[in-house]
Parts: C-alpha cells; structure tokens; sequence
C-alpha cells in the first residue's frame, strides 16, 4: 500500500520486444517513437516524459510526451551515437492543466470561480518553490495576481496566460509519478548496417587469366568494376587454406580431382585454420591492402565466417575436445540423415569444453577486426546455440559497436527471428523464394508493418552460390531485370552473388534443384564481364536511384492495390515526404502486362485537382498522372519495372535536370 | 557463459498478459491451453513440458507439450479448484528421439549403423541410471541387446520398439533444459462468473400497492417471477440511507419535492452510511432472508457498490481527512465543469488518509460477504484509482475466491480492460451502443479472439437505467427482442434492467439523450408485469436455451459472412463439438430482411454431401439445409431470430423431442 498514490498507468510500450528482453535496432541520425498506453483513473489530464540516455551517461534527458488519440501517447528522439541508448517513460496527473481547464469552463459558463482561483494560487505558488531564479520570482508574482481583487472583479471570461502554462510545464508535481516498470533499450548501428549493396564474388574467379587461380590483386583490379556499379559491401567467401581429405570435386562430386581446389567452406589444413589465408589468394599483407584500396572506393569488405572444420583443419587435432567423438573414437562428421558430409566436421557446443570454444571463436573475429574488416557474413548460425551469439556479438560489439554480422540463417522463422534479435545486425530472407505478388506482399507487410521491424533488418539476395531459384532458371533475362528490382527497392539491404547474377548464370546442376551447374563453391571460373547482355548499366542506374533518393533508404513500404496479379505496386517516403518513389514491377517475364493503377495522391501531399508528374528513373521518361486511374504497360522484354519520383511542381522544380 | 549449454529457447507463450503482469482467467473446469514457440539451433529434436499447480502446492504437476506447427508448442490442462494456478514450460534437447530418427533413416538408407547402436546403448544405459524399480531393470535389458552381436546382425531395417520410446520419454536428460523465464497465473473463478444472467431491480419499485415503498420482503415475492425467466442473479441498486441535502427530485430536478425518494447513489444519511440498509426497504434481517430466499431459487443476490457520499453521509463528518477539502474550508463535491453534481462528495484518493480510506472501503465489501453477499456490481470503478482496485479485490479473493466482482466501467478503453487485467470478474461494455453488424463483429471479435479474451469478460447489458440507447427508443418490441436476443448468445454473462425491459420501456426524458423519462433513479415506480406484451416468455425461452446448451456456456464465437448488412449470424460450439449453435438475427427492427446463408460444414464436422437439420430453437421448427446456399427469411414484428441447432443425425437421434 505504498504505492496508494501513484494512479497513473504506463503499459503497452514500444518499440518493447520480447518484454525488453531484446534491445529495438536502429541506425545512427534515426527517431524513435516511443509510444505507450497512458492513463488514470477519472478525468483529470496526465502528463509523461519520455527518459533516455546513452547508457551509463549520468543524467536523463528528457521529451514531453504528447497525447494522439485513445490514451496513446508518443515522443521521440534521435540516436547520434553508435551503441547502446536506454529510455523509459514517467507519467503523472497534471494538476495544472486539470484546474486551468475548469476554471476556464467555469468561467465561461458565468459560474463563480473565486474558490478556484484560490485554489490556482496555491498551485503556482506551490510551483514558484521547485521553480529556480527568475522562474520562481514571476511564479510568485503570477500566484499573487491571481490572489488579487483585480482578478477577481474582471468581468472577462478568466484565461490562464501562455506563459504561465508554458512556466508551470517546467515545475510540475511529480510526487507520484509512476515510472514504467522495463526500462527498454535501443541498438544503435552504423548507417551502412540500414543501407547497404553488397556483392559476393569469390576471389580465385578473379583472374583475368583462364586458368590461374585468383587471387587478391585480382581482387584489387576488380574493385573499380564494382564501385561502378554501385556496391558499397564487396563480401568473399571464406578465404581460409582448404581441407584435403574427402575434399569435393567439380559439382560436388565425393572425389576430387587433383585438381580440384574444393570448397572454401570446407575450412582448414596443414597451411591453417580460421586465423589462416589460403596463400593461393594471397598474404595476410594481400589481404590488407585489398581492404585499404576497397575503401578507397567507398567499398567495406565483408568476411564469411562459418564455424566448422576440414578434417584437416589444426583444431582437429590439437582441440579434440571441441567435436563429437564417437564410440570407436573417430569424430562425428556433419549430417542430415541418411546423408553424410564427410569432408566437414561441426564443432560440438555441448561439449564439457565449451568454454574454451567460445572464447576460440570469439578470438576469431576478434583478430579479423585487428586486420581491418567491419562487417562479417555468418555462415549457417542457426545451426549453433543461439545463447552463443547472443554472447559473442555483445562481447564484440563492447569493442566495437560499428561491426555489421549478417546472419545466413535460411531456416525456420521463428530461429531466423531470434537470431536477429539476439544481436544480428542484418539477415537473409524468404525474399529468395517469394515471386508472387501475393507472397511477396503478406511477406514484406510481415517484416515492415509488425514488431519485426524492431529488430530484423533484412537482405535480400536474388540468388546465392547454394540458390539459383526455380523463377531466375525460367525467366531469362526479364526475371533477373525483375528480381533485382525488387531487392533493390524492397528493402534498403540488398545483395548479388556475381558475376553470376548480372550474367544471367541460369543452368542448374539438373532440372527442379536450385544448384548451378558447375558451381563456383567447386570450381574457379573466368566470366565474360563484357558480355553484351550483363545487367551492369541496370544494376548501376538501380544502385544510383538508391542513393540518390532519401525514400529508399528507409523500410516504410507500402503496397497499393493493382487490379492485375502480376503487376505489384509500391511506394517508400522520405520522413518529411519531400521524396516519394513508386515502385511497379511486372512479375511474369515472358509478357506484357498493363494495369490501370489509383495512387492514394492526398496521403502523399498531392492536390486532388491537379495534374502531377511521375518521372520514372530508369528510363527518364516522364508521364502526367492524376488522382483517378492511369494506365501503364510494361514490357519485360524492355524494361519491366518503373521507379517513379513523384515530382510536384513543374515550373518552379529545381531539379528538373534531376536524372541524366 | 554459465549457461553456454542451455541450447532450447522458450518463447510467446499464451496465454500471458502484459509479461506476466496479470493472470488470464478461467472458470473451474476450463482448459488452459497453454503454447509457446520452442525451438534451437540445429535439427536436433526437441521436448517440453508444461508444469502447472495450484498456487502453493508443493509440486509440480507436468504435462508433455506436443508440436503443432512452426515450431509452436501446445499442452492443456484444466483447472479444478477456485483460487490462483501457475504454469511455466521446461523444454530440453531430446537426444534419444534425435538419436531415434537418425538410426532409423540411415539403416532404411541402408548406411552401416553400428556406430549409431553404440550410441544407442548409452543413451539408453544413462536413462537406466535415472530410472527406478522395474523401468530401470527394463532400461538396462534395453541396452545391452543393442549392445549384443544379434542386433547386429540383422539383416531387417533398424527400428527402435514402442516400449523402449515410451520407456526413454519417461527419463530424459535435462540436464540442459531451459525453464522459460517467467512464472504465469491463471485466477480461477467460479461457474456463476462465466456463464450468468442478470435482473437488476430497484427493490422500492417492487411494492404490488401503489403508492407503498417497496421492500426487501416484496423482493421475495417477486422471486418466483425472475426464477421463471432464468435468470441467476438479481442485482439491486444501492440499498444504503438515501441523503437529504440537496436531493435530487423526479426526473433528476434539482429540487426534490417532499415526497421525492432521492437517487439510491447519494449514498449515506443521519441513518447510516455503506454498511447500513435504508428502513424502508428492511432491516438487515430482512435483507438476509431475502438472500437466503433468493437462493432457494437458485438466485444469487448482487449488491451494487458505489464508493460515493451524500453531503449527509456519516463519513463527511466523522472522517473529513477523506473528502477534498477547498481554500474556504468547504468540500469538493462532484463535477465535470461547468457541471457541478451538489448532492455527491467523491472521496479525495490522493489523501493523506488514503491508507484508512482504503482499508474502510475494503471493510465495506467484507461486511456485506459476511451478510452472504458473494456477487458485486462496482459503480464507476474506473473513477477510483487503478491500484486501489487490484489491492481491494486481491485482498478479498484471498480470503473468499468466489467473490464476483462486476465493473460498471463505461470508459475509454483502456481503462476498461486495465480493470479487468487488475481483478474485475466481469465488466459492463460498448455492447450497449453497438447496433450494425459491421460494429457488432468487429467489438466482439476484438472480446474473443485476441489476448482480450483472456482476462475481459463481457456481461451485456441491452440497457441500465442510465442508459435507454436512440436504437431502443425507435425500434419498438422488435428491437428488444433483437437486443435481448444479441445479449444473451453473444456473451455468456448477460444482464437486463428490469422490468423496465420486459415492459419494452422506451420513452426518453427528452429526444436525442438515453435518460428515461420518470426514471426510477429518482421515483418509485409499480409496473404491470402482466401486461400483455410483456417479452417474460420470450426471455424464458432464451434463457431456458442459453442453459441446455453447452455452446452457448462458451465465448468462442466465430461470425458467419452474410450478404445483407441487416442480417447477422454466427455460431457457437462446446468443446467437443457436439452442441453447435447458430443464430441469425434480422438487426432491423422495422422490416422483414431475408438472406441465403452457407455454413462452414466442414469445419462443424458434418458431411458436405448430405442434408442436416437446422432446429429452432426458438420456433421449434426445424429445416432442412445443405451445404450450399439456404434461404431464410426473418421478420421482426414476428421473431427476429433464429437460434439454430444443428442436428446431425434424424433417424437415430436420441434426443428428438428435445425441445418442447
């Protein structure tokens, strides 16, 4: 019963996940909103803070809450630092504000209110002592006016002055707030972690030379190939020595050649392990200036890091603690029943040693840092203990908050989810599988309308060395137009496996798998990267839209309805609406589609009556569109999609020369 | 990095509300479906258990939980006693099963298993050592014959035998397990509180002598009346000293004549004051003959509670400390500015006193339940504080867990549903303004099919004799049939302002308000319960059809889509599917409205190719329908409903003449 005092109610906050058991992720420059159910008993008006802080700075700061509608209440503020912030919220009866709203109804309803006013003048003065300086001295005076006979004979309807409310916000009565029970925190990323395009190449491909292996000057004599185009994350396949025994051969054969440079994600040998370079790509000198010179092109070099071993690999033998042993002593290698994957051996997390395993694994990135890499890309996560990543990425991100991990956990949603609120900065997505407007639509409503924004951000890849899907085997050329439109413009991550992707590389090993024939995870290619048929002029207007459009580096889609199934339409907006794209995409490659399509042009702070232009970036055309229906046609074979800015004002435009 | 070895997470676990903060509630008898998403890294198998007890009791009882779908996780069980249960999950790694599923497909496969059987035998010879008596011996048997050459050397594909997998599922490795991070409650109510119907009554209307005061022993005589239409409860309007200082007269006049009997909610006189009974209605004997007679009928006797003060009340005097005391000495009495309400003090809860105001207020409700009070209906809780509520009747349950507590919270939402979160057994609703179907579906699907469900339970009151909605006053007998009908099948707990509703009262003081002309709030009045149109029949027959029939003692309403805006229709089943109800009302009281109708027959289990008997139970008529489209046809000044039995089987039905 000591609590007897404190009648206002906090519940309902967000962004809450989980009961604050997960931090909500967002990028540095970015709001949040806090909003929260906040009510009491009766009608007396409430008051709220919004509290938050970077955590562990000394003092608070805080933002008055406002009221919306339904006892919601909403504040907010902008993350400026990498890290942790945390918030909560206060909330308490506003006396002020109740009795400056009866006194004034009393007043203009001609009731007395000399009781009333007495009853302010001991609220303000009341006030005047919380009050410091000069505050509290026109405090005092406001109290003794109040007082005053001259008050009380005005015949005007009695109005409480502007600047005594204004001054009376500052001093209130906050003896029984009530704070909300969780304080929630927010995980402040870079702003590469929420906009980023990234590119997976693998090394020894690199070589402009058939038949020598690649390596990392290769490397460095490609970067300017994929600055063109756009990229800001260039992503290796692991780049560690590779396991001889039971290595795999072209197209996963069980035996090798013995030429066959075998998988890099059958990691280890006599040469090293995870700390280790293959020396075919390189010097761990290569590889540091390969990092300074992607820089020097705006490109961040993102690592593979899978957690698994080639029989050949130094844990093997000096760590047997850290795997499965059979009954016969020999290791337990990976396995899906009844297949087995004898050129790897998983680590064993429920081993007695898993202490020292963790701490191995920590040492990992830890040292990959030390070379100069920021961003990693993890392999399988789902298939070790999610408390294991929840402990390693904190332990990192003490150190070094700007680190992007993202999580290649093509599994089940819930362990996907988890992953990303355990810590993981970006994550792979269904995005592969969904072709359907329909699927596409109820998936992507998932991940930007619900708590899933919070925390998951996703990257979407069209295709991956493992996933040439079904839809890119069939669609030609317009369905590789088609997908990487749409990755590029549903969410603000986006990635291509290359030069695979923008080559068109479209036959599987054999009919109705998703795996390449010849795959590069076995084999080193040489690509025709001036193949007159390469995306690289689309893919590089599609990055330039991308960066040149505010509305494309936030998540705030929204779908409008098309009476067409095969065409999808979608929007995304700046925060202060200046930028609006349209996005339209005819998903059938093989025919033209057209479709009459009704914008919700008041929601965009269009004039209902007038005439607007949409201005389609990838062709530069421009078309006079209304409030009503407009017709548009699209024809894969050309281009299937437009981008749409929604350019307003034609005369006074600035940026009429806006795009080529 | 204690708990690198914990690899099963537990998560969104229903029912929990606001983390944990309140229990859901359920009657005695009811299953707590408990789910959750469990799920770890890898493919291994998993198990869980749902633990549950009365809260306090030394053990757990256990229950396995079973996979749904998407890693979703579900067990029941049913609550017995009243009071508070509490439930959490364990859930592990299930080694053996993994281990099971392994062995099988790999020796299906035809792959060497020799290796896996001594895998077997530990696991099975480490669950021995768990094991006790005969299961151990068992155990142990078990896993010496995987051990033996014979099991080798078999040449049929390996499966692991029933026994063994019952045997294993009893001793399973927990080691590892993770117990979900928070304990939940279940409060536990009784019968009476899910399925009830009420009859509020002013007892000094019930005198069959004009002119005469009625009183508690008119009440018993006119106990028979309310027992025949079914109803269970019968709540009475504050029966405390009505105050004379500023009285109210008829019709709410400021002045009341000498004759005027005052509103029942100015509570308190020179006569006493919360715990006193005004002598005209009876002696505090009376009143517990009337309690005592009432459940004879099987009635329980509801008091209404309303935590207010007549300027006479003995609290205004002797305890000042709980009133709000002005500048000039005076108290605060009621208002909503400019309004002001002269004959009612609210208590000041942010008193000093609040402590001694809490606990007299709490000695009132025990002072009643010593009279055999064990139902009350709280006046306008939502103008007392939140936290004093959840404290009162926590104290209250302690002690007599029975107690039913009804909130007359008409308010903003939230506020509404934090009452019912914080104790409140049943809670009044927007049923009362919701008219059109689309508004009906939309407030109830909110009531039964989101967390809502959980701790809010709806008591529908078509009127109160506050309350005389604009569609009662236009819509003549049809629409309180139509209204009665809704209440009754929508809800479980439905109540009726009486007689006033029978008699089809309808007459506002003034057009476009909800007050009755010549309320009872303020005279007595003697209505004529035998009046011709009188709807006592009707009732009887609703409430005869609520009691045999176990799908309407449920809320787990699903709607059915009609294509007429005027017609609604939705069923109801018990558990097991047995009872199904379906009602169709005609929502237009003034024209007759016909519609075709398609049943989900499927999903109520009877055979799409064959013809079912749709039985009125209403009407008693009977029809045959289909699983296509059936007609019906619905007027109002005849019925407005249908309330619709499903019979399955005609020739060897048993209970043909069921009904009438």
């Amino acid at each position: 019963m000591n609590e007897t005092r404190k009648r206002v109610i906090v519940e309902n906050v967000s962004p809450e996940i989980d009961c604050g058991r997960f931090p909500a992720r967002r990028a540095i420059g970015e709001k949040v909103r806090v909003s929260a159910d906040i009510f009491a008993d009766g009608h007396d008006f409430l008051a709220a803070d919004l509290l938050y802080r970077k955590t562990g700075a000394p003092e608070w700061n805080t933002k008055p809450m406002s009221l919306l509608v339904n006892d919601r209440w909403e504040a907010f503020f902008v993350v400026r630092e990498l890290g942790e912030y945390e918030f909560s919220i206060q909330a308490w009866v506003d006396r002020f504000s109740t009795w400056k709203n009866g006194i004034e109804k009393k007043s203009a309803a001609g009731v007395d209110i000399s009781l009333e006013l007495k009853e302010g003048t001991l609220l303000v003065r009341e006030a005047s002592f919380r009050a410091k300086g000069r505050d509290a001295e026109l405090l005092k005076n406001k109290a003794s006016y109040f007082d005053s006979e001259k008050q009380m004979n005005q015949n005007l309807p009695f109005t409480v002055d502007e600047e005594l409310t204004r001054l009376m916000s500052f001093y209130p009565d906050k003896g029984y707030k009530t704070e909300y029970a969780r304080r929630l925190y927010i995980c402040v990323e870079s702003p590469l972690a929420r906009f980023s395009a990234w590119y997976e190449m693998f090394p020894r491909s690199c070589s402009r030379e058939p038949g020598r292996h690649g390596n990392f000057q290769d490397c460095i004599d490609r970067l300017p190939y994929i600055a063109d185009m756009g990229f800001d994350v260039l992503y290796l396949p692991p780049i560690h020595p590779i396991g001889k025994t039971n290595r795999k051969g072209r197209n996963n054969q069980i035996i090798a050649g013995p030429e066959d440079p075998g998988s890099p994600w059958a990691i280890g040998s006599g040469q090293g392990g995870h700390r280790s370079i293959n020396p075919e790509l390189g010097t761990l000198e290569d590889f540091k200036r390969l990092v300074s010179e992607a820089q020097k092109h705006g490109i961040g070099i993102a690592l593979d890091i899978a957690f698994q071993c080639s029989p050949d690999h130094p844990y093997v033998k000096e760590n047997r603690k850290w795997f499965r042993l059979r009954p016969d002593g020999s290791m337990q290698f990976a396995e899906n029943p009844p297949k087995k994957y004898e050129d790897i051996y998983p680590f064993d997390f429920e081993t007695e040693s898993a202490k020292s395993l963790w701490l191995e694994l920590l040492e990992v990135f830890r040292y990959w840092i030390e070379q100069g890499v920021r961003i990693f890309r993890v392999d399988n996560p789902h298939t070790k203990p999610l408390p294991f990543w929840e402990w390693l990425i904190a332990e990192i991100k003490k150190e070094h908050p700007d680190i992007i991990f993202l999580s290649e956990a093509f599994t089940r949603p819930k362990t996907m989810y988890r992953l990303a609120k355990g810590g993981f900065t970006q994550s792979y997505t269904y995005f592969t599988w969904r072709n359907l407007k329909w699927e596409i639509e109820r998936y992507f409503q998932e991940l930007t309308q619900t708590v899933v924004k919070e925390f998951f951000w996703p990257n979407l890849w069209p295709t991956t060395p493992d996933i040439l899907p079904e839809y890119l085997q069939l669609g030609g050329r317009p369905a590789f137009l088609i997908r990487l439109t749409l990755a590029a413009t549903l969410s603000t991550n986006y990635g291509i496996y290359g030069p695979a992707f923008e080559l068109c590389a479209s036959e599987p090993k054999e009919p109705f798998t998703e795996d390449y024939l010849n795959s590069e995870k076995y084999e080193i290619h040489h690509w025709n990267l001036d193949h007159p048929g390469s995306l690289k002029p689309y893919i590089t207007r599609i990055n330039r839209i991308r960066r040149e459009n505010a509305a494309l580096k936030q998540n705030n889609l929204i779908f409008h309805p098309v009476k067409n199934e095969d065409i999808i339409c979608y929007s995304k907006h700046s925060d202060d609406h200046e930028n609006i794209i349209v996005v339209v995409v005819n998903l059938d490659p093989h025919h033209t589609h057209s479709a009459l399509l009704k914008l919700p042009v008041k929601k965009f702070g269009l004039d209902e009556q007038k005439t607007f232009q949409m201005h389609d970036l990838i062709s530069n055309a421009r078309y006079m569109w209304h409030a009503g229906e407009n017709y548009l046609e699209l024809d894969p074979k050309v281009v299937p999609a437009h981008i749409f800015r929604i350019r307003r004002h034609v005369r006074s435009e600035h940026d009429f020369d806006y795009f080529m």
